[in-house]
C-alpha cells in the first residue's frame, strides 16, 4: 500500500478495494452505474490517500451544473406533448433539476443532432418521444453507450429494449368500445393511423377484442387508415351513405372524431341520436367542439411526471443504470355529449 | 512593455490598450458587454503576450456550455406559449443554441427561484412571459446587474424599461371590431381581463376607439370584466335578455369567446344571424368550435423567434447590452363563421 501524502493512482485504489479501474473510474466521475455506497467509500479513500484532487474537485464542481435533463418531442404546440412536458418539468423541480427541451419536428436528422448537443451539454440524461418516421437507432444506442440514461414515451422506440413510460392504450380503447357497445351501438366503425407505432396496433386491438369480447365481428365494421380531420372530412361522407352504415365511431384522436362529428353534423344527422362519436386525447379541442367530445383521457402530466422520475432515479444512482424500467399510466373514459 | 513569453497580468494589457482593467476582464471572460471588435482584440494581445493561458482555455471551454438561454413561460399547456416555445426553439437551434424551459405556474416565488437556478446554470440570457400577479421586479433588475440579458414577451414587465416583443393589440382589437361594424353590427359587447395587464389596455383602447371613429359611443355598449368559458357561460344569459341586446361580441381570447357562442346558440340564438363572436389567439379550440371562431391571430411562433433573436444578438455582441429593443408583431383578423 502506498505511502499517505504520496499521490497514488487508480490502479492503486483498484488493488486496494478490490474493485476493478473502471469500477473507481466511475465512481470519481459520481456515474450513476455504480451503488452509492461503493462510490462513496471509492471516493473517501481517494481523498483520504491524497488522489490526483482536481479530478475529484472537478467532478464536484460539474455536478451541479449537470443537474439538467435533455427532453426530446415531436413538437411542443401538440396538446398531449405540451402536458407531458408541464409533468415533467414539475417532477424535474422538486429535485432541483432543470429541462433542456428541443423538438424533432417529425425529422430524423433533427432528432441526431439534439441528442449529440444534449450529450454536450453534458445532460445527466434523456427523455425521448420519437420522430414519427425515426427507424435508425444509432443516436440512441451511442447515448446508452456512453451512460446517458434515456427513457421513451409516448412514442417508444420498438427498435430497442428501452426504459419507456406509455398509457394503457389497448385498455383505453376497450373500455371506449365496451361503452359505446353498452349504450346500444352495433356497428362501431375504427379511424385509426397506420400501425408502424406501438400505440396505434395498441389502440386498434382494444376496438377489436371489445368488439369480439361482445358477439360482434370485427370484419363487419367499417375500418379505414385516417388520423386527422382533414382526411376524416374527405372520407366520411361516403362512410355515411353506406347502407348499412356505422351507428358509432372510434377514432384514434380527438381531431379526427371532431371531423367525423360535424361531417355527420353537415349530413343532417343527429349526434349522438343517430351517430355516436369517440376520441383520444382529451386535449382543449374535446371541450371546444359542439356537441363536447366523449373521449379517452391519456394522462399526459403524469406520463411526465413518470419518466421523469425513473431518469432521475438513475442519475442519482437509486435505479441501476442497466435495469429496462417500463410503467403504464392509466387512462380514463370521459363521457360527454357525443356519445348516447 | 513586458517582455514576450514572460506572464503579464490585466493592468498590464489595460495599460497597453488603453482600456480599463474591468474591461480586459470582460473580454476574457467573453462577456457580451464589450464590441467583438475589441474583445477580440483583447483576447488576441492576451495570448500573443503569454496571459494566464487558463483563464483563456477556460472561458472557451465554458463558451460551448454557455450557449444555453432560459425561458420562462407561466404554463406549457396554454398554447399560445408553446407556439411562443417553438419558435424560440426554432430560433435558437438555427444559431446552435438550446433552451432551459420552465413554468412559473403563475407563482412569483417560482419565478424567482427560476431566474436564479437559470443564472446558476450559466445561462446566457433569460426570455420571460411574467406570472399575472408579479409586481416587484428585484429578481429581474438583479439579472440586469449582473449584466444577464433579458427579454420579456407576451406579459411585460411594466415596472421596468427592458427589451420586450409584443403583438400589436390595439390594432388587432381595432381592426376586429371594424370588421364587426362593417358587417353591420352597431351594439358590439366587450368581454376582458381587469386592466393590469397592459395587452388588456391595449385591447379595450382598439375596441372603443374603432367604436368611436365609427360613430358608435363605447357607453352605449356592454362592457364585462370577463376573460374565461365559464365565466361567460355565467354572466352571458343576462347580457342577451337585455332589451337592448348586443348584435356582436369582441372577446380577449377565444375561450371566453367560444363561452358566449355557446351560450347564444343555447338560448336558441343563430351564429352569426342574430349575434356574431369574435374572439383573440386563433388556437385549437378556434376551429374545433362550430361555427368556428372568427379571431385576432396572435402570431406566437414570430413573437418567440423575434425574442430569441434580440437575446441571442445580446449574448454575441451584436446588439450593445444596454440597448432597450422593442420589437411589435403584427397580428392578422381571420375571418371564418362565426361572424356574417
Amino acid at each position: 500500500m502506498p505511502e499517505k501524502n504520496t499521490p497514488i493512482t487508480m490502479k492503486d485504489i483498484a488493488r486496494e478495494l478490490k474493485v476493478s479501474v473502471a469500477t473507481v473510474s466511475r465512481a470519481l466521475k459520481n456515474s450513476p452505474r455504480i451503488s452509492a455506497k461503493r462510490r462513496d467509500e471509492i471516493r473517501r479513500y481517494a481523498e483520504e490517500h491524497n488522489f490526483s484532487p482536481n479530478i475529484i474537485a472537478e467532478s464536484l464542481r460539474n455536478r451541479r451544473v449537470i443537474k439538467v435533463i435533455g427532453v426530446i418531442v415531436p413538437q411542443f404546440t401538440h396538446f398531449y406533448f405540451s402536458s407531458v412536458l408541464s409533468g415533467i418539468e414539475e417532477e424535474a423541480d422538486k429535485y432541483g433539476y432543470r429541462i433542456l427541451v428541443a423538438q424533432s419536428l417529425e425529422q430524423y436528422d433533427r432528432e441526431v443532432e439534439v441528442c449529440r448537443s444534449f450529450y454536450e451539454n453534458k445532460v445527466c440524461g434523456i427523455l425521448v418521444s420519437q420522430a414519427i418516421n425515426t427507424s435508425k437507432y444509432d443516436h440512441f444506442t451511442d447515448l446508452i453507450n456512453k451512460n446517458v440514461p434515456l427513457v421513451f414515451f409516448d412514442r417508444i422506440c420498438t427498435g430497442m429494449n428501452t426504459c419507456r413510460v406509455v398509457v394503457d392504450d389497448y385498455m383505453g380503447a376497450f373500455s371506449a368500445v365496451e361503452y359505446l357497445i353498452k349504450t346500444g351501438c352495433r356497428h362501431i366503425a375504427y379511424y385509426g393511423s397506420s400501425m408502424n407505432l406501438e400505440i396505434s396496433k395498441n389502440r386498434y386491438n382494444g376496438w377489436h377484442d371489445a368488439l369480439r369480447k361482445h358477439g360482434i365481428d370485427p370484419d363487419s365494421c367499417v375500418k379505414r387508415f385516417c388520423d386527422n380531420r382533414e382526411h376524416a372530412e374527405r372520407i366520411t361522407p361516403e362512410v355515411l351513405n353506406m347502407e348499412d352504415r356505422p351507428d358509432a365511431f372510434f377514432a384514434v384522436n380527438d381531431d379526427t372524431a371532431i371531423g367525423i362529428m360535424y361531417t355527420a353534423k353537415h349530413m343532417g344527422l343527429r349526434i349522438p341520436e343517430d351517430i355516436s362519436v369517440c376520441g383520444f386525447t382529451n386535449g382543449q379541442r374535446a371541450i371546444a367542439c359542439d356537441p363536447m367530445l366523449t373521449t379517452v383521457e391519456q394522462n399526459g402530466k403524469e406520463v411526465g411526471r413518470q419518466a421523469a422520475s425513473i431518469l432521475i432515479g438513475k442519475a442519482e444512482g437509486r435505479i441501476p443504470l442497466d435495469k429496462i424500467e417500463k410503467r403504464v399510466v392509466r387512462t380514463r373514459l370521459v363521457v360527454r355529449g357525443s356519445t348516447k
